[in-house]
């Protein structure tokens, strides 16, 4: 089969390698219909996390059951099926409690870039549609799988409830899915920070209610502008710098929350700042399997769609261009067709 | 009238001084029955924090409205009130939002180890009970201005329900005061991490279910083995350095949520470990006041005894005592009569 390796910063590669196959009496095999490029994928590509040795590539997927091990007994061949990025088990006293995202045997999926993927724990990881969806919900089934269960974690970390004021920092995909989020949710007012233009029109499109293109201490001062001088119910963090943090933080009004969902990159949280701003703050990988079936209902009925933030398509074999147009920003989120 | 200042680290006296009295047409002056020294009050009597000149300490008070300014409308002479140690007008959007120690106003009392204090903003700080409570009931109430206030505010934003596992992580007086409101929030299990044995059957009598002794790694693994691997719902950190803020994180369970009361004093949260523990995080000096009515209402009708936390009352002009006494760790809260 074809699958994606990155062997170093800027060098990724789609090439023939072994097919995927059962491991473990709890996998499944699943064909891809469709994987993608994440946001995160970018941090090594970049070369601001090491990469020591060759890398398969891609956490995010749907796709058609091909084969299971012995002991799945939900999952079957020839469903079509969405699942999160973070292996669990679904079954321990965390997934239990919905947080999937710190399952006892946490680890996280990788090699989905590729025509077929193993899947462990397939009876806990994997969510069945009702049949074959149409072609034209794919995408947004696909961003389910991270992106949107990502976004909307966001939000309800953040705790956005119906008449909330909500400020998303991170115009990325995950930022522009939790402005879906918060308008699912109820938020009456929805602030997109973005000052990229295509990105912008996005976000209005999924419901913000108002743009700040400004960054840092002008950023903070739109945000007190249009909040009375009070901040936000709830914050957004969908990108995971220093800088972004801060900006959440401070965009928040007394007592509201912050969601924060962009792995942390030399994040330094000031304590004391915190203390005083009396700011709530919740992070992690997103507990996605805890909203798969929700979020699907929402995709197949219509409600939401998520997959508007794929502006590009490629084969898979052209993985690296689908790297570099994400990394030169020309585009939010490449899908790559196996 | 007397009144108790601190000149520098491990120098406080209690001297004559001028009487307090209305500078601002929304001021009350109050006749102190009851006050005390706090915790805080430690950090700088012993160095931790700077005394640059001499400053007159205290910010707790139970007391007798002596005098009203015009402007003062709800609060009569004579009445009995409990006010918080926040400076809040209870008027503006922080407040109305119940986060009045984010008041647009906000400063903190000061000078209320005193014969007589001056209260800004008397309406919206003081809350007066139906006459004036029996002596053996002013301790509770007093505690109540903050130490019991503080502890509850702890519980609220460690989001303590009916059924939690609760660790509480301070022996001191808002340590103590945050077993009771464990208890009367409906926790099942409260785990108080203390090594001082009066301490530990304080915490017992307010409602601890289990002792930990142990700190650090081994401290964490005593939750850890109290909580079959997972962690405690809620954590309740009461302390403000760095050691007590790492063990309130690890002892909490994935999803789970610290309330950290404690100010922080060079405490480092380390973002990346906080993202993957996906603890939520809430702290601040209390909103006393939005407590207040029910705080007050749970000491009159007898359900609560934080007055307790006092293990030593003085009279006023021996509050180097008072001082020496709880820095010496021979009482846990001292109250000073005037």
């Amino acid at each position: 089969m074809r699958a994606v390796t990155m062997y170093g910063p800027g060098d990724v590669r789609a090439e023939r390698c072994d097919d995927a196959k059962i491991l473990r009496p709890t996998d499944a095999v699943v064909r891809t219909v469709a994987t993608c490029v994440c946001g995160s994928d970018l941090w090594p590509y970049r070369g601001a996390d090491p990469v020591t040795e060759p890398v398969r590539m891609g956490h995010e997927y749907v796709g058609v059951v091909e084969e299971v091990g012995p002991d799945v007994a939900a999952i079957r061949p020839g469903q079509f099926v969405v699942g999160s990025f973070c292996i669990a088990d679904n079954t321990c006293a965390n997934c239990r409690n919905g947080w999937q995202s710190s399952c006892r045997q946490l680890d996280f999926m990788n090699a989905c870039q590729a025509e077929y993927i193993r899947v462990p724990y397939a009876d806990g990881m994997l969510v069945a549609t009702d049949g074959h969806p149409d072609a034209s919900l794919v995408p947004s089934l696909l961003a389910v799988s991270d992106v949107m269960g990502t976004g909307w974690y966001a939000a309800v970390a953040a705790e956005v409830r119906p008449g909330s004021t909500v400020v998303v920092v991170g115009d990325g995909a995950v930022g522009l899915c939790g402005v879906i989020a918060a308008k699912e949710l109820g938020a009456e007012r929805i602030i997109a920070m973005s000052r990229n233009e295509t990105r912008q029109e996005l976000a209005l499109h999924f419901g913000a209610t108002d743009i700040i293109a400004e960054r840092g201490d002008d950023g903070v001062a739109g945000v007190q502008e249009l909040t009375g001088g009070i901040g936000a119910d709830s914050v957004l963090e969908c990108v995971g710098t220093d800088e972004s943090m801060e900006q959440a933080v401070r965009s928040a009004r007394p007592g509201g929350n912050v969601g924060f969902v962009g792995v942390p990159h030399d994040v330094a949280l000031a304590s004391h700042e915190l203390f005083f701003s009396q700011v709530g703050l919740r992070g992690g990988p997103a507990p996605v399997r805890r909203f798969l079936p929700d979020l699907i209902d929402r995709v197949l009925t219509g409600r939401i769609d998520p997959g508007k933030v794929f502006d590009l398509e490629l084969p898979l074999e052209k993985a690296a261009e689908a790297y570099r147009a994400m990394y030169e920003r020309r585009a939010v989120k490449v899908l790559l067709q196996p």
